[in-house]
């Protein structure tokens, strides 16, 4: 079982990742921050004749790395109650992938299952549940399901070691995946 | 009554515009394609002590257009049930905006009225209202009022013309804005 | 192509009503009122070992009913941003007929097709879209497709003729009916 | 901190209960068991002339109950996707409370805090997020801050023993409530 975070944070060692931390404490995983990443926004030539244009950025290398793992944690700040523009540009390109012939990609991210950990500042357990049933169908359209979700409550650096709701929830997510890492 | 349309498509005259296009007939406004712009996602520096740094780019010029009208209209494709990237990246840094101290925002914006023109393949109706909630909430939280918003179903290139209801129901926005535009 | 209308409002000639009018107008149907019939709240049974008890009242009627049609078109008043009571019991009845041996009320649902109807008065194009998604889910279960609907903004008596919105909305669905009913 | 708590299950001992019980563990409250009253649905008489008329029931008698309260508990079984009906009916009622003369309805209940407890067996986390949003609503309309809820996953009897997430969460809750008071 391997364990691939996507980090849509764009603010080193803030809220999104602390709390992540502790659902991932003691467990083995890659860390993918999609902030240092080059990712340009999809250019939809879904209906183009040749298809979409080979793009020079970081994006295939990072669907490569995710493709190579059991278990997706999706995490992100609520930036507009929705997710951080970093993580929708590298979603928006999955049109892309499921037109690439290299592989399989639909048929790869079913066999694949999903957590998202989401920390806003406004609300969040009431406000984030759009962000939430969004990426549900995300995840449905390829089939991947969506095990869990944890929605923590921070704004300034250090405001989630507060939200203790979060964090027991945190700590019944590291728990769960434990329980499946067979640690 | 001055219109500005910020057009979240990435594709040229794709259904998005085509339904923007009847909701607008006749009526003048200021086109602003954010498919040709340069903007980049933001980088949360909110608790940095010196606060975001400046941002070479097109943002800033977009802003200070946007503040020009009294009407808002976003258009944005349906992609993986929620706005483009390209019209996320642009939201994401009214953050920015908020603390600029060349103007006051969120004040305003509280000013403006907004509409929503979506257009998506995926049963629209029912999917796309995480994403219409989405925005209501940003709108909210800058106090503009979302006077309406359209849902198109459409796919391929040309799709929305067969899309009767939300054509009638374009048809019936256009009536509306006329009247306030006193056309 | 046989429509019955569910009509849950508790008021006569309400706005719920007024515009389930323009959606029906000059197609048959049958009018069946919630508000004139004796529906008792469901009583979970479901893990009891004989299964419901037989209850004397007249929602077995009502399904007999509704089992005759091929279209269902479901109206409610908005009540507390959800369905008036008395629909909400209806519904909660179908677990009961769900393990009705009488009828195979989930397959024969699964060959019907259902509209929604509501009206509101406070925001209902946004607050009413939880009803919306808590209907839909609803019909997923049974296997009925939600093939549209409509909403409503009115609080005082005859205050609907002033949503020309909804009106122009509740037009279009008399057309797609009437396409349907071959008029 | 006086708490009731609004029990909207109609089977006795069922998940529901044994989720609340764990919440409100060695907490002093008064339970309030909707199916153990007679609460008729509203006949929405808001816009004649003499208003309501009484009616002839238990509601009443509650409402006074819970206007004695600080702290509101909310129970419901997820019932197609939705609240009990015998908790939809008691709510619907809450149009005649505004009204009624004899207390300041509104008033009262903006100075209490709610909390919700929902089980549902059909993925509860996704589908029952409407109905959160559904009572969100209720309570903004009252001015009552909704202060925390959780949702079990639970269908046959016993079953949310083995919802290890949720009784993760309404063991924290009731370490909240008992902070509050002052145990």
């Amino acid at each position: 079982m391997r364990i691939a975070v996507l980090h849509g944070s764009t603010r080193e060692e803030g809220n999104t990742e602390a709390l992540t931390e502790i659902v991932l404490d003691g467990l083995e995983r890659t860390d993918i921050y999609l902030r240092g990443k080059r990712i340009k926004p999809i250019h939809d030539q879904r209906h183009e004749e040749g298809g979409f244009d080979p793009v020079d950025d970081d994006y295939d290398g990072i669907v490569q790395e995710v493709l190579a793992h059991d278990i997706l944690v999706f995490t992100t700040p609520v930036y507009w109650y929705g997710p951080s523009g970093i993580l929708k540009n590298f979603i928006d390109r999955w049109s892309q992938s499921l037109r690439d012939t290299r592989y399989n990609f639909k048929e790869a991210m079913a066999k694949k299952e999903a957590y998202v950990i989401v920390v806003g500042g406004d609300n969040p357990r009431i406000k984030a549940l759009p962000l939430i049933q969004m990426l549900k169908y995300t995840f449905d359209f390829v089939g991947m399901p969506l095990e869990g979700y944890v929605i923590g409550k921070a704004s300034r650096p250090g405001d989630i070691k507060g939200d203790s709701r979060a964090i027991a929830e945190a700590q019944w997510l590291n728990r769960e995946l434990k329980k499946k890492a067979g640690c």
